[in-house]
């Protein structure tokens, strides 16, 4: 059972972030202290400082020795069997398309781990829950991300399975197979677009973009760091992490405030229409904290593990896949509304989870 | 006697504030992340938004009823005595002008308490220091960035005073009385500039942009809510206080980063030359020390009491000082080089002062 008392302790907890939100759109819309044109600055500030200092941070004190590795394999199955069913959509429904299960994958599975789930998860279980949900981020950002980069960048290249039109049935196995790997070669397609870009290609420019990005960047080297010094039992010198700490720290304010200058800009916070932003909501709030519960069910997930894993599914939209989808020119409307909305709707609706869920123990 | 182990304590407090420093700089001159054109918006956010925040959560935990009143004694006594000597100099000196003893006031006088004097001093003597530190930093946000901003105020309304000629002596003494109240009406001064404001509309100006100016409301905001909070033992909602927190953790290292902004923005480091410089140097880290060495020892300060308070006397200049100077155009390059290159020196200075006053215990 969960009481008052625990429900007013997530809302203390999500309370800031929402006032970050307001500062940031109030910067704009009310007080006029930064102009639309100067948004663009802080949102670098952010996305190549900020951010990544403040994932690192993260990443760093991962223990990757003593990860939850059921836990992520429950989140694991769950994504791919999302994957598997998206992939199945276009040829077993003349609605489906390629490019929509693209965007309803990343509705469905990727979350604003760091900055909105570590507040909320520790608020509601504890520190455990928040180890739990950065090995998750980890994974996300290093997994899944790449991922969805590879799948737009293979868009890009003008793949024929992302012909608005139906796509040819001889290909239709190849999404699921991006989303779960070994990933097969997509030379030789359907003949409607050429040339077609080989394999190890498409792989170059996907890892010079996520050398680009400072997040995956920040992911990768934090990892990489966590495995060396738990292999080797030693600590960042109190002055590194000092120096890290000193931008990572306005890390969570910075990121709302930033969505809140992004909103402001926006000329209406439903930007896709009610029918897409129901449909974004429902897979997020609903299909992927189902499939989540039934991976997590299947791997053996009890308890609170349980729950953790079902409310961490339910959590906003990564921004990340926004600015993916913005970048890609597929489908951005729909993900700004999932960040915006999303995140509009998300206390409600995680405390809904956390109360429901409390109510099955 | 300072240990070197003490000293890297305090290595490790600052580096972080350089590491700041540095990506702010980096971000314009070495990465282009952010134009020369945008950093005004970042200025902005960090003036209006993070410090005030960052302000006001420090000044909210002071405790009125435990505040060491012969620590800001000793402060006002050397703060008075140097605003007298300043005052006299025009009058003794044909090389002296009031406009240059505002500028020396500001130079030995106004420090960055809070920036870097709360991680330097807690670093150096432990928490009790950084309690000082704060309360000095309200009573320099409230009674002497106020009397800093008349005197602005009284020599853009055309006194006499402030003309570049050597002041006529029947204005003389009043440059002296503004900086020690009670303020004399400057009414009936010297016949050269008409009309003469009274003292009220003056006042009237100075508390309009003062409540315009977000850092004093928040020093007077948060103090007045410490004395309510302090007289009737009641603390400030979870809720509240995580929400000014969100913001105000980012202050020290977004007005560090915001600096260093600035610094890129600048032509040559040494804005106002090389003996200029030396000037400014000499008056913010011997002069000012010396002077609060004097007042400290004459109130009776013993001990890591009065170390303290002579090393806060030589901590860099205050940034508000220089923005005060900027918007009133009075010797801004002086003070932005005091900024400047004063935080770039600072370190060496300080850690100096802290042996040296080690040695001395």
């Amino acid at each position: 059972m969960i009481s008052w008392g625990d429900i007013y302790k997530v809302v203390v907890a999500m309370a800031p972030l929402y006032v970050a939100l307001g500062l940031g759109y109030g910067s704009v819309r009310w007080w006029r202290i930064i102009t639309p044109e100067q948004c663009e600055a802080i949102n670098r500030l952010v996305s190549c400082i900020t951010l990544p200092l403040f994932t690192f941070e993260f990443t760093l004190h991962v223990d990757p020795f003593a990860m939850n590795y059921r836990f992520i394999a429950a989140d694991a199955v769950s994504k791919v069997t999302i994957a598997v069913l998206l992939a199945a959509w276009p040829k077993c429904s003349s609605k489906g398309s390629y490019c929509w299960s693209v965007t309803s994958f990343s509705l469905s599975t990727l979350t604003n781990s760091l900055v909105v789930g570590v507040p909320l998860v520790s608020a509601m279980y504890g520190r455990w829950a928040q180890d739990l949900v950065v090995q998750l981020s980890v994974v996300q950002a290093i997994v899944w991300l790449t991922l969805l980069l590879f799948v737009f960048e293979l868009r890009k290249a003008g793949c024929g399975l992302f012909s608005m039109a139906a796509a040819p049935s001889s290909a239709g196995g190849e999404l699921a197979s991006v989303e779960s790997p070994p990933l097969k070669d997509v030379d030789g397609g359907g003949p409607e677009v050429t040339p077609r870009p080989s394999f190890w290609s498409l792989m170059k420019t996907v890892w010079l973009k996520l050398a680009l990005n400072p997040n995956s960047y920040a992911s990768i080297v934090g990892i990489t760091w966590a495995f060396i010094a738990s292999r080797w039992h030693f600590e960042m010198p109190s002055i590194m992490e000092g120096s890290v700490l000193i931008m990572s720290k306005a890390g969570t304010g910075m990121a709302m405030f930033s969505m809140g200058l992004f909103m402001a800009l926006q000329e209406k916070i439903l930007a896709c229409g009610p029918s897409l932003t129901a449909f974004g909501m429902v897979l997020k709030f609903i299909a992927g904290p189902a499939a989540t519960a039934i991976g997590a069910i299947a791997v053996g997930l009890r308890g609170d593990v349980l729950h953790l894993a079902i409310i961490q599914a339910a959590l906003p939209q990564s921004i990340t896949s926004f600015i993916f989808a913005r970048e890609y020119g597929l489908h951005a409307d729909v993900l700004s509304t999932a960040v915006i909305f999303g995140m509009l709707v998300s206390l409600p609706v995680l405390v809904a989870y956390y109360v429901v869920l409390g109510f099955m123990s």
